[in-house]
């Protein structure tokens, strides 16, 4: 009697598995770099929860960047990464093939692994700020045919990591230093240039916005690095080998100097 | 001079954007069962590394559905989730409308959602457990069209966990209790069927597999129901009043009477 | 050395094959159904350049039934078909199986035997008239998750249909019979209820709508039917079978009387 | 009364335009080439049935490349075609805009205006053999991030040809001269090489497989060229001016001297 029930069940199993047809593919382009671009959801409330310092909060960028460390040493078909604020894109190499390219897969697994560091590394980076509600990011995964398209991708972040930092640096410095309501701050920098804007900090707040930190002006940029490490065989002979490990920078990388001396990024292709 | 350069920055930011054709759209067909399901990746490795008991650790089980709660909680358009094992399947209504129907942004940010919660309250569930490694899920969404195939696919779910359990449970007892080693309790478990692995966990064991928890047998359910809350006005007066809970139960969801008693589930198409 | 030029190729066409991985699968959706659009291309000046009559041409509305007949004699899983003007729809059974369901097989190959047999069946249509030049048509292929959509689908056409020839039967008559420009046959028009456009044919030029042809208000429904066909058998004795017949009419399909009539049309769903 | 019938349409009309919502947009990635691969179906039948010459029809194909033609010369994206047997490959320019790019148009137009075109010019290439069957083609859009992928895509085509029609010719010779029957002539050719092949035609049947037509050997390739025209303006004088015109050759696109003489077809990217 009690066989029967389950071996009910094991018939209805294979009878249900028909559902499995509905599943759909969403194999990636071959040849084409593949990039994935995290965003924090809701951030601006979980900004003021957490009491962000404006308009860059040091702390939290560099626990964006130790949770960007964590994907890449975890995929290691990411060749490249470029975050600012709280967002965060992962370039595979167009010769990926991890998951079979499933689109689904690459940008499900990533967010997954990002979040999982990002709240467990909560507590170093912000030590007296207990998390007060969870932090959450969406994912998308974008196919660029060409080299130049793919740098064109990072350009349009970098360029907006620039503009955006300028205009909040001019906005929170009205505010906390100006002493301007929001609303007034907005209303002093509309339609102002960049050059307006360098006038601003340095004529009324003598502040210079080119020192301004290189990681709030350019971003973060993660790359893998051949990393010299001495090695002493059995025979007490000592000799030097190669190890690749990931690195944070803040350079440019609109310009041509960073593909140029990274060669091996954009020299991998098949075809 | 300053300025130059990044209105030079404001430009090139415009002449980027052309990057973003390249991202395609993903709209998932309208009136139909949308379900996410998530996946534990390389999760056997993770519950040895956190010596989970077999073959079901309690715990880890209470930890899945702490997660499938707060995803439940803050995607209201969820109507049902069941979970087993190191998978959860959460299903939104026929007429859910988060996000557009997107498929990246529903199965990406529900991942980070339930990453996020499965990492901060890993603790209070593992609280002599320190985390020795990041725990990560897959997602992807699956698109069914009618009210049969949805409930047929949580049955598909619910009798592979009876399966998994039953298997388990035989394998785990020869090895623990019996002493077998894994290979011989594979080999003594080939071709049985469920009739044989009752018989063997009753009559050498003395198991009554039938008694075993209810959460390892059918999984856990999670649902949202009224719950009366007694209110009382400026007056004094008291009344009911009804909010939705989100509530977690080990029932069969392959009968036909789980869907008569909640009739509000399947009651809310519009074509 | 002949030999090996070709043994050559013979190496090449395996080292090119690899481009067959770039082509990606396009199965749709299961147990949904399944309607093929096909539109005329560029239909205003084809139907000037071959002299159309206007509102209607007759002769050019047989012809689309014509090439619509020989797509269902070819396909049989298509269920129904509906015309109007330059279009049809053509409705494959929810249970369809026809080239895996792959969208462009479905599409492409419906597109392409209707073009042929519109241009093949054109002198029979237009005996006086030569083709001046080719006519073409578009086709997208949607899926309907339940039989109510797909049959809003229809009443979607339907409605239209009935819209576009009031109006059009209105604004020939102001030019043909009442001697308007278009321009001020189309200012005539504007903003008039159908009670308006009813009242303005009977009360001006004494046209009772509804005594127009029907294949001008409803356009043409193409359905299978069971045809009585008389065989003698080798003793010399008749008998009755039956053989499905492509039959056209111009009926309601709005309404649920055609439905009833034919309830072998939606009782063919798997789940 | 009739008004209101009608009136009711018209708000039906909109009452059923949700309908729209379930098709879904199918934009091809920008900035690569796009390929649709048109296919003969049930070909083997058909050419049976109209009494094709074996291995090769000359009517068939230059009836082939005259639909071909037809369609470059209305879709000016298409840079390059190239056909053999019942297929046709159109490769579209990476920076091609027609119809937004949307995979279904694009095929189910091309299909259609190739299908037109091939019953209207029926009769002219096969002016003593009535179509008793009508020929229909189904069409797959396939997407080439790379100028070496797309050109990889027409050699694996042309050494596919290469491949079939060698061993075509041998069948048949050793059928229709030989006298084998079709499975003793398949038997004979099971498992020689291309060096095997040319040694049979030549040893055994006196032919030099070298001195077939090039349109048997390498299929055709369509390209647009400049022609030069003479024009004389109003005052009489002369001048050259070049107009593009559609040309087909047979020649071999496989190594780089074709693409090196037409720089055009591959200098015309964006980025």
């Amino acid at each position: 009697m009690i066989g029967l029930v389950t071996k009910k069940h094991a018939m209805a199993k294979s009878r249900y598995e028909y559902v499995r047809n509905f599943e759909c593919e969403d194999r990636l382009l071959p040849s084409t770099w593949l990039v994935v671009r995290l965003d924090g959801q809701g951030f601006t409330r979980f900004t003021e929860q957490h009491h962000f310092t404006k308009p860059n909060d040091i702390r939290a960028l560099h626990l964006m960047n130790r949770a960007a460390k964590v994907v890449m040493e975890s995929m290691v078909e990411i060749v490249l990464a470029y975050g600012q604020s709280d967002e965060y894109s992962f370039v595979f190499l167009k010769t990926a093939r991890a998951y079979d390219r499933r689109a689904s897969k690459l940008a499900t697994l990533l967010v997954s692994k990002f979040t999982a560091a990002y709240v467990f590394y909560w507590s170093e980076f912000f030590p007296d700020t207990p998390l007060k509600r969870l932090p959450s990011f969406d994912a998308r995964v974008v196919v660029y045919p060409s080299d130049r398209i793919m740098r064109d991708y990072l350009c349009w972040r970098q360029a907006d990591c620039h503009i955006n930092n300028m205009y909040n640096t001019c906005f929170w410095t009205l505010v906390n230093t100006g002493g301007l309501t929001p609303k007034d701050a907005e209303k002093r920098l509309n339609g102002t240039l960049s050059k307006d804007k360098h006038e601003l900090l340095f004529g009324e707040f003598g502040v210079n916005y080119n020192s301004e930190q290189e990681i709030f002006k350019k971003g973060s940029v993660v790359v893998r690095e051949k990393a010299p490490i001495d090695v002493i065989d059995k025979g007490g002979h000592s000799s030097t080998r190669f190890k690749s490990i990931v690195q944070i920078c803040h350079c440019d990388i609109i310009g041509d100097a960073f593909w140029r001396e990274r060669p091996e990024i954009l020299g991998q292709s098949e075809h």
